[in-house]
C-alpha cells in the first residue's frame, strides 16, 4: 500500500495557541527532535505577526538554528506576500499558505475578503515559484465554520480548482474547528479530487480533534485516497482555558493506526512518544495524545 | 441507510471499573436518565460476585426500581449460569454472555479454561432459550490480549461459529484493551460473517478508546456492515489511578458522528450531553467524552 507522508505541525500549530510561550531555543531543540524522529515534513514555524501571535515569534531564529536534517522537509505557514518573503529569506523548503473557506472567518483570521486573500496567495505563488519552493495552500474550515455553519463543498472544491491552476503542489483541506465526520472527508475528497483532475496537486488533510472524530477522519480520508496528512506531537494546541478549543489529531495516535494497519510513514513511533513525554514537560500540562499515555506496545509478553 | 442501534453499556462496563461505587439509587437515576434518551437497549448491570466486582452489587435491586419504558431491551452481563438464573429472575430482555478469546485472560477473568466457559454459555444459551429470552455473546480481546498479544481472527471466528450454532441472537467483538485498527475490524467482520453466513446471528462490536482508534474502528465496523455498537456516555470506564486503563468509547461522541453521517439512532444527542455532565457530577471527576466538552451545536449562528 502506498506510504503516508505526515505533516508534523506540533511546532507551529501545536505551539500558536498554547498558554505557555516556548523560547527560541525550546523550539529549536523540538524540531531537532522530531528531525530524528524521521518525519519527512516538519512545520517549523509562522511568519506572522509577533503581536498577534507571540508563541510564533523570531521564525527566523528557528529556521536559522535547527539542525536541517537531509530529506526532511522544514515549512513555513504564511498568510500574505511579507510572510512569504520572510519565510524564502530562511530557505524554507516549503511555504504553507492559508485562505478561511467562509468569509467572517477569513476575516477574522486575516483581516481581509476572501478575494482578497486568493489574490495575496497568488502573488506568494509566483513568488515561490521563481523560487522553485513548493507551495501547499491549507483551505481552512473546508467542514464548517463556527460563524457561518456547514460549509458548501462545492464553494471548497472551486477555491481548490483556482490554486492548482495557480500552480500549487497541493492542496490540505483543514478542519479547523474539529466538527467533520468521516462521510464529508470522503465527499470533499471526491469532489476537490474530481475539480482537478489532470493537475498533479496532491490533496492533503488537517484534523482536529475537538469533538473525536479526528482518527476517523483521518482513516476515511486514506481511504478515499489521501497520501499527506497533518498531526500534532502529544496533540498540542488549542487552550487550556478553553475546553472546547482543542489541538490538531496527536501525530502518536495517528501513527500508531497506521502502524497496525502496515502503511509505512518512516516514523519510529517510539520516539515520537518520548517528543510528546517532553512537549507535555515543556508545556507543563498533560497532552491529549493517548498512546503516549496508554503505551505503543500493550503485550506483556513482548 | 441502515439505522445503528446503539447499546448504552455506561451502567454496566462503565461504572464497574470506577474509583466511586454509586448507590443502588444514583444506578437506577442514571438507567431512567437513558431511558429518557431514547436509547433502544441498557445494559442495567452485571450479575456477578459482588466481592469480586463491588460497583456492580445488587443488581436485582437496580432492575427492580428502574422505569422500564416499552421498546427498551434492559440487559444483564452474566458469566455463568448462576448469572443467568439472577438475571432471568429479574426479567432481564436479553443475556449479554462473555467469553475471552485468550486462555491467559479468560482463566484471569472467569477463573476458568476457554472451553470450560464455552460449556457453561451453552448451558445459559439453553436456560435462556426456554425463557425466550435473546442471548448476546460477547468475545472479548477479539483483536488482541494483554497476556497473548495479537490474536487470530481464526480462532474468534471459531468460537463466534461455535456460538451461533448453538442459538445466540448476536455476537459482539469486543476491543477490550482497546489496540485494534479499522483494518482489522474491517478482516475480523468479513471472517466472522463468512463463518455464519446462513444464520440470522447479528454482529456487533464493542470498542474501547484506549489508543484513540475507538472511533474510528467504529465506522470501519459500519462501512462493513455491523449495526448494533456498544457505547457509554461520557466514555465512562477505566481507572482514573491507571492511566493506561480508559472507557468504552464515548456515546456522545459515537452519536455526533452518526447524526452528520446521516445514521439514525433514535437518541436525543443533547439528553446524552446532559446525562453525561450528570454522570461526571455523580463519579466525581471529568470524563474523557469529548462532545460533552466541546458541544454538539458548534455553530454560533444557530
Amino acid at each position: 500500500m502506498a506510504p503516508v507522508l505526515i505533516c508534523e505541525v506540533g511546532p507551529r500549530d501545536g505551539l500558536q495557541n498554547e498558554e505557555r510561550v516556548l523560547s527560541v531555543a525550546a523550539r529549536v531543540e523540538f524540531v531537532n527532535r522530531l528531525s530524528e524522529c524521521g518525519f519527512s515534513r516538519i512545520e517549523v514555524g509562522s511568519f506572522v505577526s509577533a503581536r498577534r501571535v507571540p508563541q510564533m515569534a523570531d521564525a527566523e531564529q528557528v529556521f536559522d538554528q535547527i539542525d536541517r536534517r537531509p530529506g526532511v522537509e522544514y515549512t513555513g505557514l504564511v498568510l500574505n506576500l511579507k510572510g512569504a518573503q520572510r519565510a524564502l529569506a530562511c530557505d524554507a523548503d516549503r511555504l504553507n499558505c492559508v485562505v478561511v473557506a467562509t468569509e467572517t472567518f477569513n476575516m477574522r483570521n486575516q483581516g481581509k475578503a476572501v478575494a482578497d486573500t486568493v489574490a495575496e496567495l497568488d502573488a506568494v505563488i509566483a513568488l515561490a515559484a521563481r523560487a522553485s519552493v513548493p507551495v501547499t495552500v491549507t483551505i481552512g474550515a473546508a467542514f464548517g465554520c463556527p460563524f457561518e455553519g456547514l460549509v458548501a463543498p462545492s464553494a471548497v472544491a472551486a477555491l481548490a480548482a483556482h490554486f492548482a491552476s495557480a500552480g500549487v503542489a497541493e492542496i490540505a483541506l483543514a478542519d479547523t474547528i474539529g466538527v467533520g465526520v468521516p462521510t464529508q472527508v470522503q465527499e470533499l475528497f471526491a469532489l476537490v479530487s474530481d475539480q482537478m483532475s489532470g493537475t498533479p496537486v496532491s490533496i492533503g488533510f488537517h484534523f482536529h480533534n475537538t469533538r473525536n472524530t479526528g482518527i476517523a477522519n483521518a482513516f476515511a480520508a486514506l481511504q478515499a485516497g489521501a497520501r499527506v496528512l497533518d498531526a500534532s506531537v502529544g496533540g498540542a494546541g488549542g487552550c487550556p482555558f478553553a475546553p472546547a478549543a482543542t489541538g490538531n489529531i496527536p501525530t502518536e495516535d495517528l501513527a500508531y493506526m497506521l502502524d497496525g494497519m502496515g502503511r509505512k510513514t518512516g516514523i519510529d513511533l517510539n520516539g515520537v512518544v518520548g517528543t510528546a513525554h517532553w512537549l507535555a514537560g515543556q508545556l507543563g500540562r498533560e497532552l491529549p495524545g493517548m498512546v503516549s499515555r496508554a503505551g505503543a506496545d500493550w503485550c506483556a509478553a513482548t
